[in-house]
């Protein structure tokens, strides 16, 4: 059973589990800091495909299908699937996971993807509607460039303050259990526009959602960023973090103690030419799936707010001379019941 | 609470309300039989926007609003919203919908997302999670054509199998209530793909997901077509409807005396030149939201199964050769507690 703590943040009275997670991650991931807790890298970005966004549809299934081997679950055991992603119409969930014949939810948050079909999934647990339910997103650097930017062959210039959509996918089944991670609480945010209308700096757009779902989420549960070992945003990367935590400061909130950010984790911010940091729904949803839900585990960590970011536009929008908005979904995770 | 029937079925224990709902259409169709029943009717399909992407988002806001009216509610009252649509990205929800400032979770189930909306927010209000829960979705015939299919300007030729997108939008308000529409039992499709790969035909790649659903539904409650007054198919238009009431046939399940489609409703086949039916999230949601919910209300229909259908592919999937999933999600809606 769900207990609301105000008008968005509920408490999962039950704390249902994360059972299994797994992540999924491409060269480049491969050759990051974290390339350690990826379950299964991929060093051919087209996996075998014949196009990239196939490429994509592979990387959701085999998440699923690893997260469900992990869990020692199969697929009819799933009541409910929870996936979105980044292309047109997400085609990258439906394509890749219509075998998988599990009854499927679409959801669509950007790159707050991961938070939104996780929160979802922990909710149907926890109030019995399902009792194994999965979420998985990804994104596909080739897939996402020449859809929301140009295509690859023309090598264009990025610019200093963008991001690097990672190769990858997380996938996380969630049921009652009496080994964590745990889900505590969740917080579903509202839609937040600042008035950013550059394409290129997606952090600074999601920013102002972080820091209001986050301040309302330590509101409603009347507890302060040093309860927590880690305070951990999607993909804000450099240019949004930084503006993440002088928001909050205005508010006498100080996180800079507990702060990460999957964007800023995913790559060497030194020697991988990532500009500003990570980015796209498997970039936050490969660092949770794969090394924090480790970590949790380990009891490494014990309690973690996982606060995953999305941009709200399209190129069509961009074009129109439409601003940015930002939405932030938060999710309690911890390591004891 | 919800009881579950099945591994997809779940029954509404507490028979959450639609409390209030209301239906916005265009031009043509404020021409078709249905016109009383929508609450707003646009003669101007750009609604004095900029863009057709603006138009749509524009339904969308319209449509929330006067449900909330009519529900003698404001934007605060309402804890969750569930919105979803055509468009890349969504644009249509997440820039329509901005500005009421109600913590949003967006859904992806193409011409389904009425239903799957609906579905969350009857589940969030059953279990507590929310006590006043939205659902809205939407379509704009201009804007669809030119992301799916051809720029307006070309006058295409259309196939006799196609079906016209509506420019139409419906919301509605989930609540406790003593007054009906009540919801009683929903059930969550699984994408289902019988390898239909012409994009001028979803009628026909959407009805073996319609009759899975059905098939289920009818199973896992143990009732038969003549329990209920109506069982009303998304957008199936002529193609896809035929072919449903075949499928159910083979199974020795008929229909046929009690079935109707949102697409053949909307317009007037003989008149209104759209061909197979009309389509598009907006067509079943405002076919539901205005013309079903008043009869309901009335109670000259009293139980009625309503089966949003949604083609899950892109322009980007077709192009590349792929087949076109369908899903299917449903919901009994009853005039009694």
């Amino acid at each position: 059973m769900s207990q609301k703590l105000s008008r968005s943040t509920i408490r999962l009275t039950g704390s249902p589990s994360v059972v299994g997670s797994a992540a999924v991650g491409g060269k480049k991931e491969g050759e990051g800091p974290l390339a350690k807790y990826y379950d299964i890298l991929c060093d051919d970005s087209s996996l075998g495909e014949q196009t990239w966004e196939k490429a994509e549809s592979r990387l959701q299934k085999d998440a699923v299908n690893k997260a469900l081997e992990k869990s020692c679950l199969s697929t009819t055991d799933i009541d409910f699937l929870f996936a979105g992603d980044l292309l047109n119409q997400c085609i990258s969930s439906t394509y890749g996971l219509r075998d998988l014949e599990i009854p499927f939810l679409g959801v669509y948050g950007a790159c707050s993807t991961m938070a939104e079909s996780l929160a979802l999934a922990s909710l149907f647990v926890d109030n019995g509607i399902a009792v194994h339910a999965a979420a998985v997103t990804s994104s596909h650097f080739c897939a996402a460039e020449r859809q929301f930017r140009l295509p690859l062959e023309y090598g264009g210039q990025r610019t200093p303050t963008s991001q690097w959509t990672a190769t990858a996918s997380g996938a996380a089944i969630v049921a009652h259990s009496d080994k964590g991670p745990f889900i505590k609480e969740i917080s579903i945010g509202k839609i937040t526009d600042m008035g950013i209308t550059d394409a290129n700096n997606m952090g600074a757009a999601m920013a102002p959602a972080a820091y209001e779902t986050i301040k309302t989420f330590l509101q409603d549960t009347n507890t302060s960023p040093t309860d927590y070992d880690l305070i951990l945003t999607g993909d804000l990367g450099q240019v949004g973090t930084k503006l993440l935590l002088e928001l909050l400061q205005k508010d006498n909130i100080d996180i800079s103690g507990v702060h990460n950010d999957c964007g800023l984790m995913i790559y060497d911010m030194e020697k991988q030419d990532v500009h500003a940091g990570g980015s796209g729904c498997g970039c936050s949803a490969s660092v949770l799936c794969g090394y924090i839900m480790q970590e949790i585990t380990a009891k490494r960590l014990n309690e973690v707010l996982f606060v995953a970011t999305g941009a709200l536009m399209s190129p069509t929008s961009v074009q129109q001379g439409e601003s940015i908005p930002g939405i932030a979904h938060l999710i309690h995770l911890s390591s004891s019941k």
